[in-house]
């Protein structure tokens, strides 16, 4: 018996998302990979691969939609890309040289299966299919418009809403039909699709999420990071533009762009946590922004300490370079399980701090009787934080000095990052000694927005035209937030729109 | 990992079906039951009795849609209802006191898994859950329409079609909306319709395919066929009638009839072989109906022989009519095994005719030195027949006299069956002693069309206004069947649109 | 993750049985099926067809294990033998020329998974793989003293007894081992073992339950009906006799009698009910002796009646002997599911009646105020026969007299069916009046001993030198039962015995 | 359909075992995890902590016996413990305070299925679960005796051996039976056991195989490492002693020494490569340890470099060590990936050191331009690091010096550790000049076995009397080998007894 889908629940849009009560990771929702031009059948498991590499951007669902001359295969699946598309069969059950894929974080419960993407539908100019990372800030505004004008949606994806407004649009070829839909949507977004003759790529206007451009072969690749491209073994050409869009075909590459020009603004979070350390990032190595991150902390909030240890495996650069900038030696005090043991049961004694244990263990040997200097890559709510540091000490630490390679985060965030609400943030509700006492550390430090900015390499952020997206420190949303506008105008609005407002 | 579909192909719509080379038996595609009205949370569990009842109608696939106050919860299943709705967790998996279900042939391959329904669709005006049993004729040239406005399907199936009808009429009320798309479709049709304040039900104008109506203490019930409401616990009220529109809601039961009155002309395979003998259709007992066709045929082809031995289980009824007229006895020669077993290894020695052994196995004893009158529901390509003959001569037979309780199949259908195309009907393309030779058999004898009409209770078949869907046995089909046309006239339609078109 | 067993429960050994409250049913545990010699690699094949073939005997489990050369297979499955032997790639899976199967009723819960057989050992002269219909009756004394002796076993069956006994015997040669493991057993047993070398046969020494032989070309076939053998395409042989051990091997067939000359003394409950209407028995045809058992039932019960409904599809064949010898017209009366439903979830009204009607539909056209003799194969524990009575009243019956096929059920059968406690026999606890008026029938009849022993062709019992197994309806056991005599002598037994004495 | 297992196939029992071409890493077989005394049903989810943290030790399988009261359940799964033994509802599946677990590699194929451990027998005594550690050197030797004495086995695992000597022990008690199979018995191990009353832990006379002793609360736990102990937040006690059976009941803990003293001699392997890195084997860090031995290569094997570089995750604390010890700066060169990823499709080009790049990602940003002193724990096959000294100079060093942090290897193991054969091992067949050309360094080093012993905390390896299990290093075997002398010296065996053995 195969279930086809647990439970389709609606008609109210919630945005959920499940995560451990331990886990206090900010999440991306998404990676995507596409290519076109390569040898024949080729596609999918090329882009398997790249998705392997982008697992980090959302380990619990994938799908490949593949383009045989004009036949569309798609496969989705939950878990990982390995178990979903490891398989020696894979040219045959999805044939063609072009193929378009996305990994993502599942959302809560059976419901929402359908949000798998690539999304495909079936336009009287032929099929497409389409894979998207970032977020939609006016996704609930276009969806209601949609609905009312009598288009059916299958899911709660910000994909399927472009979808309808491509399938919707008067103009004759796809790419102008494309760019119709992309006149109508805001926030950021990193988009893949893939039409019979076409690859397109699209990034939103600002540059806010990330997509890298590469050349295997006669083959182009699209990616969320360079590490996908490492992958594959293609060569990196150069990242597609904020605003731009790419259409490959027979004739090779076209770039377009159809909105007026505006300066770039990538996200600065994808340095601070998301990217691979081996992923180069508008041009700038993750890695190496992170050990300048560690070398700046270590000038803004120098300590007398024993060793500086990092929470593994983001901790790591900037642990290194705040060891190397304090001369303080640098250990793997904490140690990581890459086993997944969420959901053991609790045992009634001895196991207080149980679940931070599962992924982290404090490593006695190199803790005991030292003073420690523990590096996160940044501080969200501080429950996970804490546990850490709780069982740092219960390893024999004689100090622990916390210190985040991220400002204080302040604001929530509307581009696909999946943070807590703001009430929800330890930084926007507690003093400086607040957190140190909540965090039980005997100091706390913070790098500063300025010292962030010149990890990045900038002399310092330049607050009538901040070259980062960082409103996530700031509080300086880069668009206009137009459901959330609505929602909090909503006195206007009719109860349905209400119904379907996300509560973020 | 749980797969989501195993392929989506597009763009090519294709109905085929997927059915053993041994299976020889026409397939009817669907059966509907719903319910509205009776206690908190039994809907999913009433229908899931309703729909066990009705797997004879289609046992591969099935679906169930709850409401619960303005929430739907949708499952649809491969598998038998048993497997799928069988838990005691239903009720919270699937809570409400309104339900609508459906159980199916799959169809070909896992492209198709998305054909089960009931489909779901988010309106403006809520949420809407359609399960349909039929088939329309003019279901390309609607989808065709469609596409081009800008309407994205996820399925091949009819229930889609009707869904982005209602999705798209200017109508406020969702009744009107309905009666707009039912205005559209034509061809034969049973629809089960959820709302969260109403259940809806619809029976084409010429009541092709049935439906009934029922009650079970204050909940009404909508279902393929009387069984249903005897499997539920239900009382029978009435048949809905041939474009009969019933509503369902807290005000009772409104009938409405939005098109002109025509006459009926219910399908005569419904007692040839899909419902089940004990199932009233259209005011007649199905098992009478079959009996009395055994009696027809034993006036019409009598002859003289030892035992009268049905094919079990469809020809039981007709057999017996067949003994009681003759006076020959009725014995049960041929043992029917209900466990699966179709995709047996066959060994290289002794298993000539595997395939027609694994359901039906002949019981010498009664069979050795026997003239044996063999009866049969029907008589479709006659490739499982002989496998029959064969093997009740091999079992000792001295003569084997069959006798088909229906008339010569000679067309194909259009509203829901599963027929082989002409060029397989073994009646359209042998004359009478050419099967006869083929079949292998010392005589064959079909029921007369007039037989058949006498056996429905009337005196004979009224050439000008018939009384019932007949045209497999006579070509008179009782509607316009547009996308045939389409088909056949095709030379002033665009490439895409006969890309489209159905084989049938 | 495969789940290799959900729990092994030990020590306390439970011969209980799982089934539904309102399956009133007898069980036989078993079909076993053996081939040898036949072409390379068809060995699974052929014992996979007519374990299908035996499918009745046991529809819960199944396993085969072949050999190939010195290397043994082994599967063994839940479900069905169509599920789980039927793929396409059974020959590469299980190949070799020599295979013994086995179907089952699984046993309660996940703990006795490791009951199904066949069951397999590696001895010192090589691999053995054991499959076993019936029942050892001094099974726990063997397997205490078994375990004393330091044996290590992995299951409850009486196969890994005997396997043990083998294992231990001190005879060089293996079917010398076999015997002498014979020699120690008790009970009603079928067997068929596999060597590299030889594939043994066995039937216990009153031929209580069934064993015969057919040829397949060059290959010999054990088998425990003849309708295996048909649905093969092999040829009957004979009967393996009672007593008899049978090797087959590249000498061809060996015929042993290690034992003293007993008469023979086959189980009456096969005719009655177990084996299909289309196998021969002992050389009587189980339908021919069924429908004489209907005859002698109308001349014991006459009564005035409209029609003859069976319950299908046991009471079949006898019901047409009623019909035939009262002339009262056989009808189906009731139709029978099949497909299963057993879980359901009952809604709170309206289903009074729903675990009989899951199974069985009432078919109103024909019970519909009409006087019925219902004829069932037996009556257990009359549970579900009361629901059957009072869902044929439901229909309109005006009057329904219950015949039973066989005589009353009065003792446990301790030979490998499965069968209520005494005290849940209805026939043991209450009158022929009370029956009846427990069972809501306006008479009730059931087949005299005498007269089933007229129906197997005997001119009566006798009852100096029984001809049949009868204790269930004489309480006359065939063999000493000597497990059950420890338990009520049980005074002198350790409490360890104890805890493992079946409850039976 | 549950399928028990793939295929049983008998009687060659091979020991063979599956791993990737690409994986060149040595494995151990197991660990093992056991809790007694501590509060009602926590057993099993104690055990599955304890075996969370051990799933470094074989990752593929994993089992559980729970014992409450008299009763036993145990589960055996294939996957990850987290996956196995995550759920809530463990303490009802698997009930009592006691329990006892296993961790394991799978070994080839479904045949071998059977070996998941623990394994369970129901002696007359009472039932027993056994978890097993390490490798017996006279397994065959003595599983070929007791299969010619009469018993059977499921598997071909040392522990049934185990259980079947305590089987057929003649002593009264469970303890004395336990030890006189330890008296049989020859090799490297560590167990665990429980009885209805007991648990008892063992380890083998040499102590190679390690087990340690904790207290959580009023229970007593048994691990293979402490890392287990912090888990489940128990404290560590000690380790159990070379040779010492520890008994745990309700009068606390006995320990017994059955045997005549001897010197420890623990195996160096468990520092090297498999022990985790926050536990302490035998009284030592296992991070303090691999740190020290990176500084003695350092001492013995130093450079000009740029960068020192850890094949991660195992040379990590190596790598730290070199780099403290030489002043040259540590970075992470080389990413390593948690995603498994093992049998994607290799694209036709683009892609050639695929293999490697699933898991290592060679991070460019770091090694661009360098000289680059790549760390890795051991060097077994070359393979695997010829690869990634390619992918490092792909990603742009311009030298690259390898360096092992453990001695040549030389010599295969016999007591749980799976390594090639000696064939395969690339320092027993090329001279360092050939391996450095083979493996396209610039400059190669092994850390010396002087140097070994001294990152033990020794002066030196006593020749005499070594102080630790180093033949694999050395060639000096501590324990006689008697299935391969057996093997060695086959002429005199018989037929049967050399199919037995295995080929190691």
């Amino acid at each position: 018996m195969i279930k086809l889908d647990h439970a389709i629940s609606a008609p109210v849009v919630h945005r959920e998302h499940h995560r451990d009560a331990d886990d206090d990771r900010p999440r991306l929702e998404c990676g995507v990979c596409g290519v076109w031009g390569g040898e024949k059948d080729e596609g999918s498991s090329i882009v398997a691969l790249g998705l392997h590499a982008l697992q980090h951007r959302g380990q619990e669902a994938c799908g490949i939609a593949s383009v045989n001359v004009d036949r569309f295969h798609t496969e989705r699946h939950m878990g990982h890309v390995g178990e979903a598309f490891g398989g020696s069969d894979l040219p045959k059950r999805m044939p063609g040289h072009a193929a378009v894929g996305h990994t993502r974080y599942s959302t809560a419960g059976g419901s929402f299966l359908r949000n798998i993407q690539p999304m495909f539908a079936d336009l009287d100019t032929g099929g497409i299919a389409i894979a998207h990372n970032g977020n939609l800030t006016n996704f609930l505004f276009l969806r209601n418009q949609l609905v009312a004008e009598g288009s059916i949606f299958q899911s709660t994806s910000d994909s399927e809403v472009i979808l309808h407004l491509i399938a919707r649009s008067r103009k004759a070829r796809i790419v102008d039909r494309f760019i119709d839909a992309l006149a109508r949507i805001e926030g950021g977004y990193a988009l893949v699709a893939q039409t019979p003759k076409k690859m397109i790529g699209a990034r939103d206007p600002l540059g806010i999420r990330p997509l890298v451009l590469g050349k295997l072969g006669t083959a182009h690749v699209l990616a969320s990071e360079t590490c996908a491209l490492d992958q594959i073994g293609a060569t990196f050409l150069r990242d597609v533009e904020h605003g731009e869009v790419v259409v490959i075909d027979e004739d090779g590459l076209t770039s377009l762009k159809p909105f007026p020009a505006r300066a770039a603004r990538p996200c600065l979070f994808e340095y601070v946590y998301f990217s691979r350390p081996d992923s180069v990032v508008n041009g700038r190595s993750v890695y190496g922004v992170r050990k300048r991150m560690g070398h700046g902390l270590a000038q803004e909030h120098p300590i007398q300490a024993d060793v500086v240890v990092p929470v593994p495996d983001s901790g790591v650069p900037a642990a290194l370079g705040y060891a190397h900038e304090s001369g303080i030696p640098y250990e793997m005090g904490i140690i990581r399980s890459h086993y997944l043991g969420r959901t053991f049961i609790q045992p009634s004694q001895g196991a207080r701090q149980l679940g931070v244990r599962m992924k982290h263990s404090p490593n006695r040997s190199v803790l005991e009787g030292k003073r420690v200097v523990l590096i996160d890559d940044s501080i969200v709510r501080g429950t996970t934080s804490v546990k850490l540091v709780r069982a740092v000490r219960a390893a024999g630490a004689s100090e622990v000095h916390l210190r985040s390679a991220s400002p204080p985060i302040l604001w929530p965030d509307f581009y696909g990052i999946d943070m807590p609400e703001r009430d929800q943030l330890i930084a926007a509700n507690k003093t400086m000694e607040e957190m140190r006492a909540f965090l039980e550390v005997d100091s706390l430090g913070f790098l500063s927005v300025e010292g962030l900015y010149r990890a990045m390499g900038e002399t310092g952020r330049d607050a009538s035209a901040p070259q980062f997206t960082d409103h996530y420190f700031t509080g300086d949303y880069p668009t206009r937030l137009l459901d959330r506008e609505i929602e909090e105008g909503g006195r206007e609005l009719t109860n349905r729109q209400l119904s379907l407002l996300v509560s973020a």
